[in-house]
């Protein structure tokens, strides 16, 4: 793990110019390390396992700020003083479940509620669980993988604390509300992950810290104006994905979303309706078309779109979820690549 | 029915300028004049009524070209030439049905399977619907709300044939695939409904028509070159929704519902994965939240989105499918504006 001595072997390809001072760990040397802080933070074991599990993932896909940095952030939120009580099913029919997230973190919470998932679908083809009162679950596809390498077609959303301005509002109202989809295929899972956000949070937070202009269109400052400085931004909002032209379906799925939000129970706790609301659909192809059917046909389709006519100067053509997968199979041979000063921060939590 | 005497009467909101020899229908006189047509061409009496409910549903929404001048496109299509065979359940489980469509217009077969959705939804809390050898179904939203005025929420995709080329392709492979969602409040359906594509295919045949330049970066001629006339376009396709800086999120959700529409079936009858499929996913709330927990909810929010603090100069945040809903109570008491050439083709029919 001391990666000094091996740097000279690190791919360039893992290392980025304006981070010098990094170090290289396989991934159990990784899931050593982020287990640990895990822990040293107030998690239990198995919850350590369940949330590094994700970031390690992430990482390898190339998602590197949603990666072990995440610990640091998850020591210093507000929520985690509250307290926790246990994640419980409220409410239960053989093809849905309720879950109280008891303020935990969403990485622990929406793993339960995928396992859930799974359950459900496996003993009735058809499901939806939704998980309350908790916060910050990371990336959607992570869990909705989960539900497909079971099996399963999954549709996952998630609302989430007022962060979006509507157009014509001067306030935030609407969360980033992310929704994924996920589809079992001969190849393994294909996914699509969505923001309906112009902007990720924690990028708007990257380019406040950086002191790095927004692009035209994202940021809402608090009075309602539109601004390009990250950090006043921060302290008001950013607009629905979609510019000019498309804005009004990036509202509307982000509306969509915060009402599944709803059904997930968002309203539960604080009786407020803009809140966290974890939701997920799973389906057993086998419900609907024979045996191994929807599989063939996916690998099927997607063998079809990469097999397309393309533009001059382009090597092919992208399918969603692709890219990560990929990436993931690289890392896992070359290693993951983390600044120093987040290894020194973790061990020192 | 005879409008001309009546035309002083008309209020000058619906008289579109360019559009001067209008009739004025009420709302009962269009169905029997549609109904009328639609059995001309060869449905029963239920299917007529079935069709034109929704054209009739889809005019007082305002969308003028899916509502009776639609039943000339029908008169026309080739499909309605090959025959038709009964609309029958292939596959069943408590939570789901597929259906073969027996090569009915979607407008019919969507009906049928909505109808389905809301019978499984109502029995076991949550289903799956989905259909195949079928096409054109009109206004997602229409079905959708069937499914929400029941009580239920609801989803419901549409795959369809290629039109929309991917980034980096040079040929159509994915349809202009809708979404729709619909939730229910205490004031009636919400719904979002959403296309895919950068513009409406329907709109790429009318700017053709009336030989209009379509926007910058939505039309890609046969030979996948970037074109702004719609005639070239019409040869070729269309991009998805999202402009540069958000294509992918058009694209990746454009993708998704061509897969959604592999589990309705989409590849059954001519073994190809790029074709028609109707997917619908409806969920009782009950099985979620007590009793009318959800529909407050819903109402609650709504009444928050509308609450919010405006920028200046806009006089209401706008929800999804509030204008339409206002239109139709509107239309419902003035009437429906028709042009007069289109009833007489009607009638010639």
């Amino acid at each position: 793990m001391s990666a000094t001595a091996s740097q000279s072997t690190i791919p360039n390809s893992l290392l980025d110019a304006d981070e010098p001072d990094t170090v290289r760990l396989s991934v159990d040397e990784a899931r050593a390390i982020g287990e640990a802080a895990v822990q040293r933070i107030g998690y239990s074991a198995e919850d350590a396992r369940i949330v590094v599990d994700q970031l390690i993932d992430n990482m390898l896909c190339g998602y590197k700020f949603a990666g072990l940095p995440r610990i640091l952030a998850m020591a210093g939120d507000e929520k985690i003083k509250l307290g926790r009580t246990p994640i419980r099913v409220v409410k239960e029919t053989p093809v849905s479940a309720l879950m109280d997230g008891g303020n935990h973190i969403g990485y622990v919470t929406c793993y339960h509620a995928a396992q859930k998932a799974i359950e459900k679908a496996k003993a009735h083809g058809i499901c939806c669980v939704g998980v309350y009162n908790t916060y910050y679950s990371g990336r959607n596809a992570y869990f909705v993988e989960h539900i497909v390498k079971a099996g399963y077609l999954a549709m996952h959303t998630a609302s989430n604390k007022p962060r979006v301005v509507p157009p014509g509002a001067a306030v935030p109202a609407l969360g980033t509300n992310p929704m994924c989809f996920g589809f079992p295929s001969e190849e393994g899972p294909v996914t699509f992950d969505i923001g309906t956000a112009s902007m990720m949070w924690g990028d708007v937070m990257l380019h406040a810290h950086l002191n790095e202009l927004l692009p035209e269109g994202v940021g809402i400052d608090e009075n309602g104006n539109p601004t390009r400085d990250a950090a006043a931004a921060l302290k008001g909002g950013v607009a629905p994905f979609g510019g000019k032209d498309y804005v009004y379906k990036g509202y509307g799925l982000s509306f969509a979303i915060q009402a599944l939000g709803l059904l997930a129970g968002s309203a539960i706790i604080r009786d407020e309706v803009l809140d966290y609301g974890f939701l997920f659909w799973a389906v057993n192809p086998e419900i609907m078309l024979p045996g191994n059917d929807f599989k063939q046909r996916m690998s099927q389709y997607v063998r079809e779109m990469k097999a397309l006519p393309k533009q001059p100067g382009v090597s092919e053509i992208r399918i969603p979820s692709e890219r990560a997968s990929r990436e993931r199979e690289r890392r896992r041979v070359e290693g993951l690549v983390v600044k120093r000063k987040v290894v020194e921060s973790l061990r020192a939590l």
